[in-house]
């Protein structure tokens, strides 16, 4: 990435806000800024399963024509993308999959309506992994395109990381947020389980998938939240470090991490604790160890059920990689799924206590730099157990490592707490970003 | 209905299985029994949104065609029914919406695909209210023409007292399996909230919408459990009366049952504990009257969600009674709808204990015999405390009221233990369906 393409010089949707308030630009030239981003970097990036200009801009032309309604949504002139994981009335949708090859859904996800009906102006559908599993597509990793974007919301991750737009929706099922989020240098919400509605976005494994999205701002996803909730916006609030208690959790997936993010995650608790916050040392009791791996089965039993028409129907157009997932839930039983969930559900109650005293837990949100290649979008391990007690996440920006790719930190924030987790979020990642 | 058409003359699946083991039919004469009661039931009773016979027939002749695959699924060659909320790739899918008329989905829902696996025979869709909320469409009770069936699986709850399925498939976000069965004599099973897949079936409230089934026989309800599940059919287990611990509860709402509903339970009491049951009588604490209010607020809140792309292009098509749902349902804050799930949580506990010394609760399935008229579909206010609540339920037909229509009893069992729950349904059955 060259300097003068860097991403940390596009606006963030809040700054596009203000100055489209006050009248300083307008939701034409805003999109043509994004616009010029996308012309710049798509060919290397290749972020966006597909894009549409041309109704984008008239959607732009149309809002600046209507001032009273461009003051009046959350992301009115906000350019947005959608991961092609979400049903769009007026784009094909395929999944990730051949099999959805130009299908074209009758709606609208929930999702989607409620951004519109925000007034975000939608370019596209950015490139999902094959139905949100792990097999990827053609997307590079915007700070060395040798490399992953991580996954499965990679082309959301990408085309925020590139500067493209400065919201995009994806969802997590294991780390498909967090993961790219880290890979990419930009901050991702997942939310608590269960709140942001799924309705038109194709489920892997309901028990897991969560709604969630990416920006290159703490208040950024702060006002998505807002958006998609309808209700109104406030920015966050400031946290002074001497008021911030973060518990470090270096997890039972620790040894899977690598040295780049085991000396980053280091980095991060040295820098937090110089930095004036409360930092207390926790551990997840070892009956919980298994909670990984409990993820992983919850995935497969209800993958396989979710897929069950594909999997019937399509079989030899699903990669190895997800057949096999497949198979692995169908030969689960019942009673095996249901003692998955059971230890979950301990999980949530052994996590609630030992949050008791912190705002939330500090804990790895990749095991390092995003990993060489594009035929696989690296372990989503440090975000398994997360997803799997449904605790809302962040991951925040700032550290490099030895090769100058961005690396990550998660905080996991107590449940429905998102706005308090997302101004911790904002504190930490002045304390991380800043150079030594 | 004539002694002649009495459904209760219709074979079960369990038999109608045990006779194609033997030979002693094929699945082409079990398919025509069906169309036959069909074509003399239909014109009255109006169950069916559409119905395919002549790929029906195909099918059951290639069954017949082809034994080791007729002994293979569990439901080999049984006609079945499928409420048309869900999605079929082979005819179209239109929620009981005219928004929807004529949609044809891509994909079979993940539970039709699961059927067809175990080798159902779906003859067709059945009707359902509008998205599953109130608004009826045109069948008719099949015990009393003047008489709603129920809603919203009123087809599905109608084709099956008919006689024309043994099996249907139907949902329930607040009473639409439970109030069904009881109003049209059969059983029903609503089980545990977020085991069975809803990928395909257009979600009303994602907390509360529940796949559910309905048959004439408990074992029938035992044999399409095992094959959503992929699982082994096993009968379900004799329960001696002796054995089984039956709490009695009259709920907050019981004065919300009319006369004819009250006194029908009371007989149901009488009855279970002169069979030799054991009777607890069981009290919810005070502050769990909101439970019913509850489930509402959070219906309104998510179907205000689920339903955003319908709200915001198709208003006009939507019936008074869910645009009203919406617009509560948008006026309410994040906050609001968490406290009523946090009462939830609370709810289930205190559940569990009330629940800790018996198999299963006895409360009303509905307020009492259908009502007259076809304008509207009765009153869920008996399941909207369980459905809530997650817990699954079973209605059990055998009573009947002043007019001669079926007035089913509810039973409400422990979390996952659908099989004990159908075991004890069976029992209390005989007890109910005894003629005095």
């Amino acid at each position: 990435m060259t300097p003068s393409s860097d991403p940390r010089s596009a606006k963030s949707a809040t700054r596009i806000r203000e100055e489209l308030a006050r009248r300083s630009t307008t939701a034409r030239a805003v999109l043509e800024q994004a616009l010029d981003v996308v012309v710049a970097r798509e060919p290397t990036v290749r972020a966006w399963k597909l894009m549409r200009d041309a109704p984008a801009r008239q959607r732009a032309d149309a809002l600046d024509g209507d001032l009273d309604r461009r003051d009046g949504g959350l992301l009115a002139g906000i350019p947005v993308a959608v991961k092609d994981l979400m049903d769009t009335a007026d784009m094909p949708t395929a999944y990730g999959s051949t099999i959805y090859a130009g299908h074209q859904p009758a709606r609208d996800a929930a999702c989607v309506a409620r951004l519109r009906a925000a007034g975000a102006n939608i370019l596209g559908k950015t490139i999902t992994t094959e139905f949100a599993y792990f097999s990827p597509g053609e997307t590079t990793n915007p700070w060395d395109a040798a490399r992953t974007p991580g996954g499965s919301s990679s082309g959301s991750a990408a085309a925020v990381a590139a500067g493209m737009v400065p919201l995009a929706l994806g969802s997590q099922t294991a780390g498909s947020l967090i993961r790219p989020a880290s890979y990419c240098g930009v901050f991702a919400l997942k939310p608590t389980h269960g709140v942001f509605d799924l309705q038109g976005v194709k489920g892997l494994s309901p028990s897991l998938d969560t709604l969630g999205w990416l920006a290159r701002t703490a208040n950024d996803l702060e006002l998505m939240r807002c958006a998609l909730l309808d209700e109104p916006f406030a920015p966050l609030p400031d946290m002074p470090a001497s008021g911030c208690r973060v518990g470090v959790l270096r997890t039972h997936e620790w040894a899977e991490a690598q040295p780049d993010g085991q000396a980053a995650f280091e980095e991060a608790v040295r820098r937090l604790q110089a930095s004036g916050m409360t930092l207390i040392g926790k551990d997840m009791p070892g009956e919980q160890a298994t909670l990984a791996q409990d993820q992983k089965r919850v995935m497969a039993y209800e993958a396989a059920r979710e897929l069950a028409f594909e999997l019937e129907h399509h079989a030899d157009a699903l990669s190895r990689p997800l057949r096999e997932l497949l198979n692995q839930g169908r030969a689960l039983t019942q009673a095996e799924y249901l003692a998955a969930q059971a230890r979950a559900a301990v999980g949530r109650q052994v996590a609630q206590a030992l949050m008791a005293d912190v705002d939330a837990l500090l804990v790895p949100a990749a095991p390092g730099e995003a990993p060489l290649g594009l035929d696989a979008t690296g372990d989503p391990v440090f975000s398994r157990v997360w997803t799997l007690l449904g605790l809302p996440c962040v991951s925040v920006p700032g550290l490099r490592g030895p090769h100058g790719m961005p690396i990550g930190m998660q905080l996991v924030g107590h449940r429905h707490q998102e706005r308090a987790l997302l101004a911790l979020a904002a504190s930490v990642h002045i304390v991380l970003d800043t150079p030594l």
